[in-house]
């Protein structure tokens, strides 16, 4: 069971592969969708696209955990977080991976148990969780709680689950 | 010279195809995309994103004509409308249409003559310039003023005119 974690933006995309063992979820890999040079804004949501349905083929998440958004931080932000966010949706659907969507309040708690951690903590625990030896970005490392989280949901949602034989995660 | 005028909504994209010929622009067609019922948001963006492929595979236009959105509503609104936007330009991206972005401004400008136009003015000026026996609804309508905008547009300026031969679009 591999899990793709998300974190869409229209400067940064973060992107983390998380696996399911029996015992363990471990990383797969990680890192950030770059935009070669300088290149229109259509360009870079297409090149997120191009490059989630690039991930999703080599390496063949069934299922993606994403932020699910309903604020930025002004109308401007959003608007380019909108797009970014539907280039990633979109190659999703093209690959047949299923989305679950968690708010930033459900992958705060299922990694740090707290919902207002700092993106340090989170990225913090994202590294003790999948014992990483170096850090990920902050943008690798929201991604990647976004996938600890979605690993954690399934264990106790059934509707979640059914893709699953339920078992410890160990994280 | 065939330019696909694109008005793109999480609820509902208008769309209308125009053709510049030696005298005057016509309609080739127009439209909104629907929704298949009930489908979660993720599902209606990618909707947007095929159907609009589509669109550019069965009518091949040259380029695609799209408002440059710098505001909307709200955050919330405004997330909703990148993720449709956002769509659209992928699709045009991936079927090789160029794509030309104008302000709310210039489009009203250049079909009813003024700025502040209402929506009721613009769907009237653009059934009028493009001689159509019914109304369009006002998504439809406010495609077909961005193809008609970038018609009017590239008879004048030489950067957007070196697919062209120029000369009068009779709009």
């Amino acid at each position: 069971m591999l899990v793709l974690g998300v974190d869409p933006g229209s400067i940064v995309t973060g992107y983390g592969l998380v696996e399911r063992g029996n015992q363990e979820a471990t990383c797969v890999h990680f890192g950030h969708i770059q935009f070669p040079g300088n290149i229109p804004f259509y360009g870079r949501i297409h090149h997120i696209f191009q490059a989630t349905v690039e991930l999703m083929n080599h390496y063949g998440p069934e299922e993606m955990a994403i932020e699910d958004i309903f604020y930025a931080k002004n109308v401007k932000s959003s608007l380019k977080l909108g797009h970014a966010r539907g280039a990633v949706l979109i190659a999703a659907v093209q690959c047949g991976v299923r989305i679950f969507e968690y708010t930033p309040l459900e992958i705060k708690k299922a990694v740090v148990g707290y919902g207002r951690a700092t993106k340090e903590q989170v990225r913090s625990m994202v590294q003790i969780i999948l014992k990483l030896n170096r850090k990920p970005n902050f943008d690798a490392a929201d991604a990647l709680a976004a996938a600890i989280c979605h690993l954690n949901w399934i264990r106790f949602d059934p509707e979640k689950q059914n893709v699953l034989t339920p078992g410890p995660v160990g994280i």
